[in-house]
């Protein structure tokens, strides 16, 4: 299922290009594409050699963006992002890129993902002299860069990086070049692309297609790849570890058009379908999946299954942030707002409803009460990723413990909670084999741990989980 | 496929509430649920029972409304409208509902359709001294009606549609009460639904489930139902004639989620798909659909064949009016917008590819082009509907005559023009039967004009085709 | 004083000019010099000899037009309008130029003024079939023109005219050319100048100096000029009368630029200033003006007084519609608004305060509280008109008679209810010299109806007061 | 004149309040009457007492700030900024106040002037790590402040203090209190008042009479001032040194309404037009000004002189930043903009115009040009300061030596180029006794450096000119 629906919030996006005369405009439309990776936030920094410019604001990437605003931002290197959460106006302060000025030259930063010891690092610089305008992880790797005083930027990003710790997928501008950069562990994705002479950077394949780029490698962990008019050239900061890539990219954060370690994105879902339905068989009429993002699992299913697929939820394509939620007596009343159940489809048969997951289960309780109301005689749930029991400090916002259902309450107990007939995970062996990562090879692994809490960094008393961040809470 | 693709323009969408507290938010919602009926404007009028009220404004539903006008929309009765084409700001004057003041009483009006006789009346109507502020037929009908001159409003109006010729679903709003009437071919759908005490019309079903109603009974063709504090008023303007209900709300206009005359689109158009497999079987790989409105007929084409359903086009979300468009050079270098082929999922596949129709042909040549650069070792495409060769008068915009590629080239010409390796219409008679109208009754045909020429009303020498009217040409 | 600060609605501004090529452009800085004359709503309708294009909207000039647009309105002839009363978007239907399309060609108009028969006109033509869209008396002209009939537009609007009776002063477009036409009793002014070759015509002179035109002659009251390629044809659709222009344009409507009927417009404001030291003389240390409209009368009193002038008070000038009032609780704490007395000038002294006039005397109250909380010792307000006791049919909205506080108290006991230490109006023999119009002269008069009860025009039984009708009340 | 017609660009406005319960709304009066001190950012930072909270944005303080925006800053002190230059909305991140986290406490600070030593510090702080986001003086007394380490905050502002050099009104708050500091020449304004039991602070006293405040005192050159629940703590960080009051606060940068160090301003412009007319006088028929700073002055020279002050000048007040500028091509048919001159008054006159200084003298040929077009027989300019030769480097933009004409060119030449019949200068002296600052005093001098050169500080060869900052320039 989408974000939205669930109170999700997710982590960003990330896009570059060096090298090309429409910079710009070529990261506007890949920001486009990776528009489902945040919807609160964009900007674009460009260099056109002398000098970075930078754009950004609250909103949606063609909010945000006009052509005049387009071709202001003259250059041929260009960073962007779009950005997930926020609560108001004000927070236009956390919009990234982030851009720092100074006598030597400028330098911009844009980042995906979350780091683990921000909390301690940001309390010795404070300590050290340094102050803080945003309450983004981004800001702290910019004063250890600054802190570092190589006289080769590049060699101060290097030792900044020896200092974070955690989740980043990180793209650099300066004047002369970008640097891009992926943490040893690999938890997020990053690949680089050539679109003719000039090369792309972008957090998912997927916005390759769109500018015309093609797929060149991707970004490793522990890498940091400089970009100029030479090309790429590429080195390594940290020692070669076993990635592990966050597994949620496949199970539903990623555009099933893009490629995650050369794995197709609808593909592995299709695949995690017909796993469920090999662990979890059920006598039934139609299989349907919560649109988007279950649909490629809810296809897998019923082709594995032989039950007749269909469209028996409809998501209302034009709800945007101006939407007015209905009022509560509307609501008991039965106005529905994002989702509705297809009458003709579910009426009277025996519903297999796929979600891709269970966060706080008050979703599929809706979803499993909008179907019983169209009338579905049996409403069976089945969810293709296991149980959510852990909290991610990585950047995807899956609530802390105590609002996971999962790892308060029994599968039963969900399943009645939820009203369904019943209810079914897929197993951690079924999401492994079903997306197929070859994992055998050594460096072949993916992150497992909010399904069973081995996390692949370590996690410091002191470290915040991203939701926490962004409230301002304790 | 969706309408923004093919450049085609649609007809509106109509609803109305009589008799609930909060008129104007339940119109709201379900004008939003027939958003996909026309993007360009919307409006509401209420009854507060002493006077009528009004917003309208250029836009979708969410963008002309904001909770602050909804409540200053205080009244129990309420028609609104969302209207499909338009140029410029300026042409606010014909969005709908339009609004009649006079020193004994108001009245306003909605209308979903295209009337064949429209010029003629216009005529005759500035003859007699009327002057014109709109381009829309629906001004028309209201002259029609303030010239009747009868002490009843609902005479007036009776006698007005006696007048007109063509299709019209129409929702009329005075002070006291709601008419709905539909035009004696039954062209176009509108049903009533219930909402407790309260009634509600709507030209799609969808709605009902959105607002939280119970269906209750199709508008008859030459009905004019009068709702008001009492309940429904059925009299007929017109003598019952076999209802022609336009093919192509099921092909692809409606929503999959909605029913018209009591058959399920989704499950229309999975026949459709499952009629087409039968009819024009292909050795394949893949059965992929193009987004939106083509994927219910993909999976019946696929679930019929035996053949893998894919996502194989992806459509990016958030392309909305102020997405800036590539320049034809960015586009060369292979810049895409909307749509994406998946090549994860084609490269190396021999794919059939579902659309619901073709008229120019563009867009089809466009997407077997993006499936061949993502890979697709053949393209077979098959159309879930008849060649369109005739234009239609009655409010789908399929374009004159001489640019519906089917009229002018034969089907092994727009094959080779679209360059794929195979090209399929569903043939009439399957069309039919998809369908599946008990068309043996009397009362249950369909339009077929745009594959047949044979069309259920006169077509006047004057007719406007309605895309003329909207550029204001000859 | 300005109209805002005393919650007065005025009249309108009209704009328009033949044979420029730049004619939307001309026009924008004709209605921007115009705005005065109304902030609420703009619009533009150019001919481009082909067809007719319209944009309007409420609000400013600026923010109504931008360039696009006004590109877009290509085309050698224009009219425009700004629009002075209104309350909620849905009033744009009210917006002028009104357009009306027809098989034989298309017809604008723009009006500022108002009809004193327009209500009996309205039943007449809605009993023979007319549908009324808007409120406005616009239509009413509109509706007259069409059922003229005759084959030459041109004797249609004389025809009008003959009809309608009350203050007038339109434009009218049609492809071809642009008709202007005066009341018979000239209430409005009116005025054409020359721009190189092209035409222009507006309600005040000062659009000329804007625009670069020069004055060429006023329209005179009953007058119908047609202005074409050949340039202006005259003619009189209504017998000449004793010309009765509105005071009021003298005494704080017009701008202090514009000259009407070649008195300037300052300069009668400061004989007014000069008349009323006169006739009301008092020892004072200062004389101050309430912003804008009421400056050049203080500086004449002061100049005739032997007081020094000094700017006793000084208004806000960013105070636009988004402005957020203060809250009561903030008021009463002493937070101002609009306007601020200015302490280093006043404190201490005994100061004359002039305005132009007192309608409810509201503002004239508020603004002597601020002086005394200045500092003031004496405030002597000093009203450079006579007091107002019968309301105006003609456009300027000085409110009904019972809120007329001249027309229920005493000037005395006005004088105490404002705090004041003394109060004078100025006579209306001292307002007739003041303006010095040469009224010895046929046709050279004015319009006191205001101050005296005196009509130039029938006041019909059922003449709507132009403030009832924007609320639509009875 | 106002800056806007210049093309200046000015010093910027603070204001603050500390123990109100409604500090933000306060706050947005108060900056809103601050208006004129910059048109081109606002923003607000509020303290609930346990954190701060801000809000900001580009355009006028009624665009930034809406009632919901208000509302949500609750809390009971506030500071503000309202700042004057830029170029785009990234120019965003220059807003006003800058508010800095950190884990032990917030910080915000708002400025107005200019640091002559900010390059320099700047340079420093970078070495030893700090990094900046922004261009503007203020985020390095933050960076100073941060690196002081001070356990007291109030300790670490006085050691910044100690190091940066030049023109500051600095404004600082943290969540108990809120501090007010001035450079040791005090050469900008800045003036403490009471409302009810809550502190005020703000750049011009006008800002008391808009929020009803009363005014206390001035801040003294060398204060910090801590603004608390208790009320003022007054420290000196700086011995004290002879104030040197920047001279254009009086001669046209401060509202009327405003005292600056209790000399009204209107009274000291109008004592300058008297000085103007002792010193320069001349035949002539009237007196006018350039609207609206030179009002004042011309009417002190009319009344001085004995001649008639009139409006011969009249500025367009709906002129905003979106309105459309003339072609090139209109602009030479003698299309005007913000300006124009009143042919009734001027007409065949001899014409004293006043304005209050001139910079590159471009605007002023432009006025005189519109009085000649107007019919002025001759037209003397007089100006009520002395020749501008030298750049300001605290503040005022007076550009770069080169623009400013009077030091390049000699009177006569200035004289002919603006084609005026004569052209005087207010004398240094004649300024001096015309504002009458009681300058025997040994701490109340003025700084005359524009007209003089004698700077009250060092001027470092490094002293960025602030207009070079603003774009980014060497």
């Amino acid at each position: 299922m989408l974000p939205e629906i669930k109170g999700l919030n997710e982590e960003c996006g990330v896009f570059g290009v060096w090298g090309h005369v429409d910079a710009s405009h070529i990261t506007y439309y890949g920001l486009h594409s990776l528009q489902h990776r945040g919807q609160e936030g964009a900007g674009i920094v460009v260099s056109d050699r002398e000098k970075l410019k930078i754009h950004k604001g609250m909103g949606l990437v063609n909010e945000v963006f006009n052509p005049d605003i387009l071709d202001s931002l003259s250059g041929t290197g260009a960073i962007g992002h779009v950005r997930y959460t926020t609560a108001g106006n004000s927070d236009f302060i956390n919009c990234q890129p982030l851009q720092f000025n100074s006598q030597t030259g400028s330098l911009a930063l844009a980042h995906n993902g979350n780091l683990v010891n921000a909390t301690a690092l940001k309390r010795q610089l404070e300590h050290q002299g340094s102050i803080f305008q945003t309450t983004s992880d981004t800001e702290v790797i910019a004063h250890l860069i600054k802190r570092s005083g190589y006289p080769d930027i590049k060699d101060s990003v290097k030792n900044a990086l020896t200092m974070v710790k955690g989740a980043y997928a990180l793209a650099v501008l300066v004047e002369d070049f970008m640097m891009v950069a992926l943490d040893p562990n690999g938890l997020r994705p990053l690949s680089i692309g050539k679109l003719g002479d000039a090369y792309v950077v972008s957090s998912e394949t997927c916005a390759f297609d769109i500018v015309g780029a093609e797929f060149v490698r991707e970004v490793h962990p522990g890498e940091l790849i400089t970009i100029d008019d030479e090309g790429l050239h590429i080195e390594e900061f940290s020692p070669s570890t076993k990635r592990t890539i966050c597994s949620m990219e496949y199970v539903y954060f990623a555009r099933p058009d893009s490629n995650v370690e050369e794995i197709n994105v609808h593909a592995a879902r299709k695949n995690l379908g017909k796993q469920l339905a090999i662990e979890s068989p059920i006598e039934a009429d139609v299989v349907t999946g919560v649109p988007d993002s279950s649909i490629s699992a809810a296809i897998g299913y019923a082709e594995e299954a032989g039950i007749p697929y269909e469209l028996g939820l409809i998501k209302n394509r034009y709800v945007g942030r101006t939407f007015i939620q209905p009022s509560q007596a509307l609501r008991e009343q039965g106005v529905k707002m994002k989702l509705s159940a297809v009458r003709g489809v579910v009426e009277g048969k025996r519903v297999v409803m796929i979600d891709d997951s269970i966060v706080r289960g008050t979703t599929a309780r809706r979803i499993v009460k909008l179907l019983r109301e169209a009338g579905a005689k049996e409403v069976h749930v089945r969810i293709s990723s296991p149980p959510i029991i852990n909290p991610c400090y990585y950047g995807i916002d899956t609530s802390t413990k105590g609002e996971l259902i999962a790892s308060t309450k029994s599968q039963q107990e969900i399943c009645d909670e939820m009203g369904a007939d019943s209810l079914s995970y897929l197993s951690v062996n079924g999401l492994m084999s079903g997306i197929g990562r070859p994992d055998t090879m050594e460096n072949c692994g993916q992150c497992l741990a909010c399904f069973t809490g081995q996390y692949p960094t370590d996690i410091y008393p002191e470290t915040d989980h991203p939701y926490d961040k962004v409230l301002g809470g304790k």
